[in-house]
């Protein structure tokens, strides 16, 4: 990989980067909307990631962090954990849009401390020019946000150093969580459910979950960022599918905005609003940054992202949906991940034998990937309840078992969605599995938004795109 | 080094940890006073970062992260970038210190995005038990000084593990700083300063510094840091000035706390007790964190700290200073750093030779440590203009130089604090010449408080420990 950029790569980045400081000045100038701010800032972090990533690539070879793709003819050492420059920028954009973000809703002559009394000067600015930006209030839930993705990104750098097993990293996560658990705790507070109109008879309307609630929301934290690391395995695949689920959540947020609200009358409320702008403005320099780094781990990779990226990259949807209310709508979007899982879950809990990569195996001589498999030789057979069980899943063609001649199953492919699906549409190419993956991602994404915006009518009295604030 | 605790280790470090979780559960039922929490905290952070050490020590050295000390008889390799740990230990300690530092003002009803009205509790919570924790209002300032140290730890170790150039690290704290200023930005925004009372009939009262204010902040945040990386270079000096520091801003926020105010005979302040309270919650897990890393970092070290750990903590005092509103007195307390950056700058900016390294030369046969020396040889000889000024420094015992037969100068000491107390002091071991510098940084410091509190009065009309608020 060469660590320059082309003449027209400078050129375009350098006008992309141009165009975008000058939305911001002039959107920080005329007190613009915050959303043009936000699109310019994920375009400059594109441009930055783009960037950085060629420029530093050596420079993570050099330190050590390389690996090679083990999935190609041509055998060479490509740098490892660039995700993590990924990251820094994301860090960087987010902070630098705090200014366009936020208004100061109470002028204070203070003296520094706050010791005389705050003069306020809140008509102004409730009646004045800066309305739609949030106020100070928010920046709390914005910073802490911030502070989970920073701790899960410290950890995830640490993992990449330390290659920690699995047992301990999954529960990288659970700590990054705490910041964004603890803010929930001594702000919202709030750990009441709505009620299925079909259980109120025995729960009433509203169930408090109390601490249960926030075991919830860990579990859907240590899910999100483990569970895009383990569909992992070919290039783009962790990329490609981050920017899918992102790309969803944005069109979810966006029917709360937009103004053709079509299951009800009401106009959605400015709270409702808020969240989903609090998220749209959290997602789209995470858009800017990851498109940078597919760009450079799509077929063929010449990088790697590392487990720094999975991690932030969930971390940074957990966050958003936690925060913003959605997490029910979020795990709908994480439909083809918990898939993943639980056919996984099998070999993840040795129930069934567990190699050290499961990725598909690359055949050189076709160039295409194939289903990879884990032997069970003769020494050491395939444990007896788990026979019939195996040719069940293998009629059932959500697997495939190799006998040999005394009938004795000798192998069967990796439980990963990789590999079922190179089991049911035979060996293809390394990018051609990636976006037939995306694509059935992007499907199920958007029959799960359908459903659940025309759906929850039924379960629930009401779609609360329009009475906001919304019950998780 | 060992990479298990001894017995006697495991259980006092057991006992300690047991204690401070007792503590905290207590005083979170009790709703009692976030101090003992906060001093809880810091001595279970100081227990963690103390096993953490030695549990991680290996680890590090296998991922290359090792070094040898020059200056010792026997050269073993150990490991290096430890303050790594102690950062990690202290983020944690400060998200946790979260629920007991901050009560919820205002109970809010809300279905979870704050749709509803909120339903205000404010009079019960104001006269009620829990007076003593911040308003949430402050949950922002608390999470943007943790943005910062978690910025300036990731970026610091970038610097550890790609060894960054001098002139790019200097920026570290820079970027660091962006979430500090933009929050004080969108929340305080205060630039005003008091003059003193010689200038007034010039300036007024008060003066608006506008952006040179944040140009000033930024410095200060710029200096703080990288002054703690410039003096080091033994053992123990790096993490022992830091305690140093901390320990006088601990003593400088304690004035405001204590009811002991002698040189005025109002009562101090909330808003004054608030802002100090927020400095001394922030400084008590530091300095655990620190004293377990000085323990294996005082002489004979048994790890070194790494630049993570001088910009860690440069940066935890200037986030104190600045959000505290005592970045002046700061700077008091870094006197001895001021010193040694005035007195390395003709290094640094390359007037006179600068070797790679210019830490103290180790006397293998003495085993005590000597000025290291820049060697002006003949081919490459010292720059004319420069000849008198090093003879006259030579005469005032600033430096030393060596002459050959000739009157030639063939060497001079290099401008280090270090190198200078030994010209001073004459050759010493390691850990006598750690104990002198630190002993002599505690005096200057007390001095330099003492000379604030009460010569302010002279200078301003009343010193800020009686009326809060404090402008800078």
């Amino acid at each position: 990989m060469s660590s320059t950029l082309s003449r027209a790569e400078t050129w375009s980045l350098l006008t992309l980067s141009a165009a975008c400081v000058g939305v911001l000045v002039k959107t920080y100038q005329d007190d613009g909307e915050p959303l043009f701010a936000s699109l310019a800032l994920g375009l400059a972090a594109f441009a930055a990631s783009y960037a950085m990533i060629v420029w530093l690539g050596d420079a993570f070879i050099a330190v050590g962090r390389k690996g090679t793709d083990m999935s190609k003819k041509h055998k060479v050492e490509i740098p490892e954990t660039m995700g993590a420059v990924c990251g820094v920028v994301y860090i960087f954009a987010i902070i630098i849009f705090i200014p366009f973000a936020f208004r100061r809703d109470i002028v204070a002559a203070t003296s520094g401390g706050g010791s005389k009394d705050a003069v306020l000067n809140v008509e102004h600015v409730e009646t004045g020019r800066i309305l739609h930006r949030f106020p100070l209030s928010k920046l709390s839930s914005y910073a802490y946000a911030l502070i989970s993705v920073a701790l899960i990104y410290i950890l995830g750098i640490a993992d990449d150093i330390f290659d920690m097993r699995w047992r301990h990293k999954v529960f990288i996560p659970a700590f990054a969580s705490i910041p964004m658990l603890l803010f929930y705790y001594v702000d919202f507070g709030v750990t009441q459910v709505v009620v299925p109109i079909l259980l109120r008879p025995y729960f009433g309307e509203l169930l408090n979950l109390g601490s249960l609630y926030y075991a919830y929301m860990a579990a859907v934290t240590i899910f999100a960022p483990n569970s895009i690391n383990i569909l992992a395995g070919i290039n783009g695949i962790e990329v490609g599918q981050s920017i899918v689920i992102g790309i969803l959540i944005l069109l979810n947020s966006s029917l709360y905005i937009l103004p053709l609200s079509s299951t009800t009358t009401s106009p959605p409320n400015q709270a409702t609003m808020d969240v989903h702008l609090f998220t749209i403005y959290l997602l789209l320099p995470f858009l800017g940054v990851s498109l940078a780094l597919l760009k450079h781990n799509w077929y063929p990779a010449r990088v790697f992202v590392g487990d720094t990226y999975c991690y932030f990259a969930g971390m940074v949807f957990a966050v958003v949906g936690i925060l913003g209310h959605f997490s029910k709508t979020l795990l709908l979007l994480f439909l083809p991940q918990i898939a993943n899982f639980i056919y996984s879950a099998p070999q993840l809990f040795h129930i069934i034998p567990c190699p050290r990569h499961r990725l598909p195996r690359f055949n050189a001589r076709t160039g295409l990937l194939e289903p990879s498999v884990t032997t069970h030789p003769p020494e050491k057979p395939l444990r007896k309840p788990l026979v019939p069980v195996l040719e069940l899943l293998h009629a059932l063609h959500l697997l495939e078992v190799k006998k040999d001649e005394s009938g004795r199953i000798i192998s069967s492919t990796n439980l990963t969605l990789l590999n079922l699906w190179l089991v049911w549409r035979g060996p293809r190419r390394e990018d051609r599995l990636a976006i037939e993956i995306l694509s059935m991602q992007m499907c199920v994404g958007l029959l799960g938004l359908w459903v659940r915006h025309r759906l929850a009518l039924l379960v629930f009295t009401q779609d609360n795109r329009a009475v906001g604030g919304s019950h998780v």
